[in-house]
């Protein structure tokens, strides 16, 4: 982790979605109070830990004790690291565990762990008894700034990312610091490309910001958080257009991480490759002044995020990616773009010509 | 089909359970007219029919022609008949089908069928892309006057019966009596085990009328459905106790059911098996009436529905899976009672003895 330093403050973002009301608790060395946090939620019955081995072997124990010694009845469900988790099989294997160790309707689920542990358990949670509810731990910064906020959960089909879920927000959600200090540093700078993207859509102010020390790193994270819940509350289930500019970088990220294999490349890798993209797309359709372009790059660059598609990774089998994914009508697809760093519009005249100019600009050049 | 005569009228019950509101259309040759309907519903995309194999046989492309005339594009996807595909596998099938099929989030799914096809159709358009509308169309006495209305679905795991599912209210219900006729005599008979608890639950008049002849049948299974609406609208996610009246029956059912193995006894028959016990659990514990027992019986026999467990079922296993399913708290469970026949109540009394007393009642004797 870099240049952190110690923040002993408990920051707090509530979350209310008309149709449920939730808290965010941002801070240093959560993990002990977990349990605490749960009962004055209301929470009681069992606790259903769900991580992934890497994050089990890290923070399984010490989340473990707290629960119990908060009285919580626990048991506890380790899935393989990795993308390929977020598939039926492992929501299967799952729900028969809770079932085989007394997961009931009076339970919660605990996802403790990065963006693939909350996208999965959340989900679990979400159609196990029809639905128990959910406390997310997001361990890593993706899942802090991004992933454990909002409700979305699902797991990928061959045919694409995400094409199966449900909306389930989460009783709480514990952010805790600390644990961000194990995550490799290509983990920790995956997470970044979320935060640029808000930066781009929203906060231009955010991009500067990311160039400086980064401590307190609590206060960026609710920062974040706040941005992101602006957009949810404003549009849980993504019906009137605004919650889907949070998409902005993803049609194309999505589609490479596709193409790629899950897991290949990480989720912010495959967004930062599918940002240069659409920015480029963006100057080209929607007017995005060329020094704005430049600082989105640079950013990404900051973060050594990737700028140019692997080189096995051909154009052609992106676009039809996109193709499979996304509805052209006429020709035309929906698509997110950033007319002005800090603001962004969903269009839908975006031609197969538009994307391939995008997909141009991550091609790597032929040496 | 025993004594039905044309019934031209088409009838509509509307429910409204304050989040969402659908009509159930119930009447004669339906079928013709499910792509008119569902135009006038708002649907529009590609129709995803989803049947099983006998099903498909009889109604697949009455059905599919009626959405192709009415300008819908359609794709059809089969299951294998019985409770043994409302499986996580059968699930992940069908999801994988609908991608491939070019099934998007603009696309509704129709559940042509029975119970299984109705609660494994409404879970996969519940939980793809996050959830895309159903359109209901029970072809079974059982579906048509239960489980298409409500938006329960839910798949079973080895632990259990409907431990995974969602909430998933249709976008409307098309229940096409005509559809009957090709019914078998036993799964015929099945279906008014649902129609008996809903007499014995809130409406005793149910009874007598159920041995006069039956015509015009639409007439039966619109007070059914209205009857099922009254407790969904009521408290559709089943948390303030009511809707959990429509279990009567059902929790030794359910266990009946797991321990035969899913599908050896249909959900009817068990449910029977499960009412006779409820009964019986009743007069010893809740006051209902000799004659009021008696005349529950006599129901349950008037449509040849098992009144006693199959020899090789165990009562100890039946209690065993009673264990497994319900909490007991200081020895004593939650349990729907009938105090007088037409009324119901969930008590949390109920002890281990009472259930055994309850079980003696349908235990074949030993000749």
């Amino acid at each position: 982790m870099v240049g952190q330093t110690m923040d002993p403050l408990l920051r707090t973002v509530t979350i209310n979605t008309g149709s449920q009301r939730y808290s965010v608790y941002i801070g240093e060395r959560l993990l002990n109070e977990v349990g605490r946090i749960c009962r004055e939620s209301s929470l009681s019955g069992r606790a259903a830990i769900v991580s992934d081995a890497n994050v089990a072997a890290h923070y399984g124990q010490t989340t473990a004790t707290a629960f119990a010694n908060a009285g919580f009845k626990i048991s506890t469900h380790v899935v393989a690291a990795g993308e390929r988790s977020k598939s039926f099989t492992d929501v299967t294997t799952l729900c028969e565990d809770f079932a085989r160790q007394g997961v009931d309707r009076q339970s919660f689920v605990v996802a403790l762990g990065g963006g693939v542990v909350g996208d999965l358990a959340g989900f679990a949670a979400a159609i196990y008894y029809r639905g128990i509810p959910v406390v997310q731990m997001p361990t890593t910064v993706m899942a802090q700034v991004d992933s454990s906020v909002g409700g979305k959960t699902g797991i990928n089909l061959a045919a694409g990312k995400n094409l199966v879920g449900s909306f389930h927000q989460p009783a709480a959600v514990l952010a805790d610091v600390s644990t961000l200090s194990t995550l490799g540093r290509r983990e920790w700078n995956e997470g970044f490309a979320e935060v640029i993207k808000y930066g781009v859509i929203c906060e231009r102010e955010l991009l500067p910001r990311l160039k400086r020390p980064l401590s307190p790193l609590g206060a960026l994270i609710q920062r974040c958080v706040e941005i992101k819940a602006s957009f949810v509350e404003d549009d849980e289930r993504e019906k009137k257009g605004r919650r889907a500019l949070l998409n902005f970088g993803h049609t194309i990220g999505h589609a490479i991480e596709n193409v790629a294999g899950y897991g290949t490349l990480f989720h912010g890798e495959a967004v930062a490759l599918g940002m240069i993209a659409a920015a480029h797309i963006s100057a080209r359709c929607a007017g995005l002044p060329a020094e704005d372009l430049q600082e989105i790059e640079s950013a990404i660059k900051h973060f050594e995020l990737p700028t140019k598609l692997p080189s096995e990774l051909s154009r052609r089998r992106v676009l039809e990616a996109v193709f499979a994914d996304k509805k052209f009508a006429e020709g035309r697809i929906r698509f997110v773009v950033t007319p002005k760093l800090g603001t962004a519009a969903l269009v839908d005249n975006i031609t197969i010509k538009d994307l391939e100019f995008g997909l141009e600009a991550i091609e790597p050049s032929v040496s």
